[in-house]
């Protein structure tokens, strides 16, 4: 149908007058209603492929739309009364700020959970103030303090709607996550069965599928934005204005996804993933954007995002420039001088027919 | 000459069924005697390049031993009877371990300087115990901590040797940084005024050059370390050997440079760069090999460093499975469990003549 096309960025690490390195940057674009573009990696240039590896990279945090989906569509969220800032906690990546660590107890309470069922383990927090906290007092470390707790605390409040057991909730063979399995897949409009498995950071399972396809996940999430469709479409639309209105909740003060959603002034819904992963929605015009570092860094993905949201249109070069601390991040010696700069360059476009 | 050759490889990281990264990393091989291959780079395939970007990059941390070698050189290594140690820390990329700092302060005593007179300014250590130290008492913090502060003591020794001001001692206009620049240029055989010009993380002038110029300086490292030649080579002898005596000075416990040295049973010089560098001298061969991840990833270095080695001859079967840790990373979870592996391949071989 010619509604999606592929990209290409590259990211040049300057120090001073030498390209020190360089990474690979992956895009693409769906607009609703089409379809996957089936094999859309590999096309030739700096991207070729002479390994038969494809397009596929896994989805990271950038599902978590998805996974939060049955809570809101089977009404369980309703029941909890989950405020906006509730429902973007349970779609976040988020800083482990105290802000957002009151969200998730908020809700484990509500629940009749503790920090102690969240299996998604410890890691320092990146908030500076949470940082400072546990490295003062090492015994407040707990799972509360993970980017994916709130996720996490939303699975739990399922299983418990759903009267399954919260022992083994993050296993693959638990019905949650095979509940999650299908709706990631549905959304994605591909097979449960094609879904290539693997298991996140945070200990559940995560899908592993082709960039267009993620990215055609969004544009569905993108088109149930902008209003209308069936009772899937509303519960898509409950969750992606939550995380529309509440953009620190989703990651944290500073974060790129964060800035990209207050620069855009509530135009597109943006949420990262590990492993130098992007995804946008952008209701008006039903697109899903999907980006991926082939390398993983996530240095790359303010500049390479960034240029190719002006490219696409998505961000105006008024708003591109007040995110000039994403887009063009200072490299600085140890002792705090500017010795380098990352730098964006959109490598090919094809935008035939993809504003829908 | 064809005694010069490249290869590449690629680092997959994979997540359980998924292959979520992948790092795209180049390797130059030169003989001693074989010129520096000029635009070895571009090769086609998965590095074919669009933008310009030739196979130049930073030297960072692997031009130590060239860095060092006028204070050797010259004579005043002798003078201030310095021991394989602490010639192993002027060449180092330490840990910051109290064995390290120790060896600094030694230096910097028998010269009459401190830690306030090094330009190369506070990071974190990697040594586990020193960074306990410096998060219990902030106090501790200095330069001494920083990777290079075993570089910084060898520049002010030979400033001070030269007569010549300690103080800008790490600027490009300084007649020390002048002496590095053409000392480097020298030892990789190319013209002073072809090397690209930058500000290393430790705020010294770092250069650009070839992948293939800096194999052709490890390789006349290599060919020095093996016996005969001149003044020069004698100097670069004593300074190759003495870090080949000394690994875990040169950089630290448990660390690929390091480990490398240790598991060949001191056949070869290993020396690690920031943004993904690896160089090693092997005497026995006389050669040079240089190693950079393109996108800059310390991650990738293992598991490509050891597998291009093997490929190369350099280290045996035996050796590269003792060295496991650094071949085969794994990925963990936040809670610890093993979700993950990095491989390392080589993408294609053409090692004509260049075992000389």
């Amino acid at each position: 149908m010619g509604r999606s096309a592929q990209l290409h960025a590259e990211v040049l690490v300057h120090r001073g007058g030498i390209v020190e390195s360089r990474h690979l940057v992956r895009c693409a674009v769906v607009a609703a209603g089409g379809e996957p573009v089936a094999g859309a990696g590999a096309p030739g240039g700096a991207w070729a492929d002479t390994s038969g590896v494809t397009d596929v990279t896994s989805f990271r945090s950038s599902a978590k739309p998805f996974q939060l989906l049955p809570l809101v569509e089977r009404g369980h969220a309703d029941q909890l009364h989950c405020s906006e800032a509730e429902l973007a906690i349970m779609a976040a990546s988020h800083s482990g700020s105290r802000h957002h660590l009151a969200l998730v107890r908020g809700l484990l309470e509500r629940i009749g959970r503790t920090s102690a069922d969240l299996a998604c383990g410890y890691h320092e927090p990146m908030d500076a103030e949470s940082l400072e906290d546990v490295r003062r007092d090492p015994s407040l470390r707990s799972p509360l303090y993970n980017n994916c707790s709130g996720k996490h605390a939303g699975m739990l409040a399922l299983a418990k709607a759903e009267g399954w057991p919260a022992a083994g909730y993050e296993r693959l063979e638990h019905p949650l996550q095979q509940l999650m399995l299908r709706t990631v897949a549905e959304c994605c409009g591909v097979a449960p069965g094609s879904l290539q498995l693997g298991v996140d950071g945070c200990s559940v399972p995560v899908f592993g599928l082709e960039l267009a396809a993620m990215a055609s996940g969004y544009a569905r999430l993108a088109a149930a934005m902008a209003g209308g469709g069936d009772a899937r479409a509303l519960a898509l639309r409950r969750i992606g204005r939550a995380m529309v209105a509440e953009p620190v909740v989703v990651e944290g003060t500073g974060r790129l996804a964060t800035d990209l959603m207050l620069a855009a002034h509530g135009r597109i819904l943006a949420k990262s993933g590990a492993e130098g992963l992007l995804l946008v929605a952008e209701p008006a015009t039903a697109r899903g954007i999907a980006i991926k570092c082939d390398d993983g860094a996530m240095r790359a993905m303010g500049p390479a995002a960034i240029e190719l949201l002006v490219a696409l249109g998505v961000l105006s070069a008024d708003e591109a420039e007040s995110l000039a601390a994403h887009r063009r991040p200072v490299v600085a010696d140890a002792a705090g001088h500017p010795v380098g700069w990352l730098e964006g360059r959109v490598d090919s476009l094809a935008t035939h027919d993809i504003r829908g």
